[in-house]
């Protein structure tokens, strides 16, 4: 299981950063492979002041070893080993017309003191975080997440939709971090479906991100905007970093376990703002907004 | 005890917003008055886009009731009733030759169902982050604080300003958040100190602040900078932001409690940057910056 599915993030991250460069028509990814001292590695691929993409990083990441303290105690385990790999990424646009976009893809094996696997497991999803809403942009992300979706299971979609939607919440701001798409965890071996079966539907979602996110990219990436939609995009951008910060068990677990902080917090919107007590203009598009990640919609 | 601490704190408010607006010339405080709905409230004073503050606030809070669930597992009580009055305050100053400062004072008493008081204690400290370092200005704040502990007992600037580094610490990047200055809690009447004893030392503590920091800001507040010297103060700022959504337990437990998130998370800065991997050029001041956050200095 273990070595086609790291096969398969390395020519993914390969592909969507090949697709990202071509987007941007100015800037490349900077690329950074770096050891993890106690096992494995990554590589790490930074996009930083193109023509579309103010800031993004598309990583990967394959580690293994004891398994940390923390993790131990979270999952209930102790002196077990752990191999974990992974694709990453974030991009944050410079016009605030084109919405951020984050994705993740992972498969994580425990084992026991003889190097048998004990427990293992695929995780990630894929969602967006515009900054001005264009109904007709969120209805084909959510739409090209469900078609990957039904290929597996007609169930699956509305399941981590709905994940999505209560993963990626600012509870201290009582509002979403975006217009969600898809999350899943711990996906297990079960009567229905094999580690095999999994593995198909997790790259699936992977292979259908391109497809969900370049179109709004083509749309919406010259279209004109005012400094103030600009602050607007730096304000919301305040919000990405709360959740991260606060509430994203990944990012706090890679700043508590010794983690290559620059690959994790390579997540952090480029420039930001947080204005006292800012609220939009009653009836203005970026209230309407405000309204949506306040009550997340049905949109397929 | 409680009597006279609010009224020190309501007073000290109204001291140091007058001070700072003084000095700023261009910006005044805007004042919101909040209730909580558990009981209490508070008065919240913020200065924006001023002309040596660029963003900041001054507030104080009195709250009581029921202790939340997540405060009563952290003490380890049960069903107690709590008082908790304060005054925090952070000054983010346009300027990157101005140190940020960031001080609060605070006492708290707990109660059993009788409402008879079995605990209580003062907390607080201030403290100062630099963009770039002047000697004289960390040594000038420094030996204020001191000469306000030396009044009461000689130990307590070595012991307090050690558990400020240890408090103000990035631990996922290795530094300190700024350069010290006093950090403490849970003072509590002991052999040596009634609390009348420690509220006299914590007010002292308040009443030093506009005497460690005003001159810092009046000597640097007019110094040139170039966009380069900004872009750090915006790139530092960065860490200030992941101390307090990290680090920070006042903050954490703010945003866990449902405070007032607009008067907890006033203390982020206006304009922050992220950069991948960015490091100072060697032999240049920011580096030396870098050092002295690595490597906290005895500045007295």
């Amino acid at each position: 299981m273990k070595e086609p599915f790291v096969a398969y993030i390395r020519k993914l991250q390969d592909t969507i950063t090949s697709a990202i460069e071509t987007i941007d028509g100015a800037a490349t990814f900077q690329e950074d492979l770096w050891k993890r001292p106690e096992g494995g590695g990554g590589r790490t691929r930074v996009i930083e002041n193109g023509a579309v993409f103010e800031k993004g990083g598309v990583n990967i990441s394959e580690v293994h070893g004891k398994l940390p303290e923390s993790m131990q105690q979270y999952f209930g385990v102790k002196d077990a080993d752990f191999f974990a790999c992974g694709l990453s990424l974030v991009l944050h646009p410079k016009n605030p017309m084109v919405p951020t976009v984050h994705a993740n893809w992972r498969y994580f094996e425990m084992y026991d003191a003889s190097g048998t696997i004990v427990d293992q497991w695929f995780g990630g999803g894929q969602d967006l975080t515009p900054y001005y809403l264009f109904d007709e942009d969120a209805i084909h992300f959510h739409r090209t997440c469900k078609s990957a979706c039904d290929k597996h299971n007609i169930s699956f979609y509305p399941k981590y939709k709905a994940r999505c939607d209560e993963y990626f919440y600012n509870a201290h701001r009582q509002e979403g971090r975006g217009i969600g798409g898809l999350f899943f965890d711990y996906l297990k071996k079960s009567d229905t479906m094999t580690m095999k079966d999994w593995s198909a539907f997790v790259t699936e979602v992977g292979n259908s991100f391109l497809s969900a996110y370049v179109p709004i990219v083509e749309k919406r990436k010259d279209l004109l905007f005012t400094k103030q939609q600009k602050d607007w995009q730096e304000i919301r951008r305040g919000r990405y970093v709360e959740f991260n910060l606060v509430h994203d068990k990944g990012t706090l677990f890679g700043l508590k376990t010794n983690g290559r902080i620059e690959s994790i917090l390579m997540s952090l919107p480029p420039q930001v703002q947080w204005r006292y007590d800012h609220h939009p203009e009653a009836g203005s598009k970026e209230e309407e907004l405000i309204k949506v990640l306040q009550n997340p919609k049905d949109w397929v």
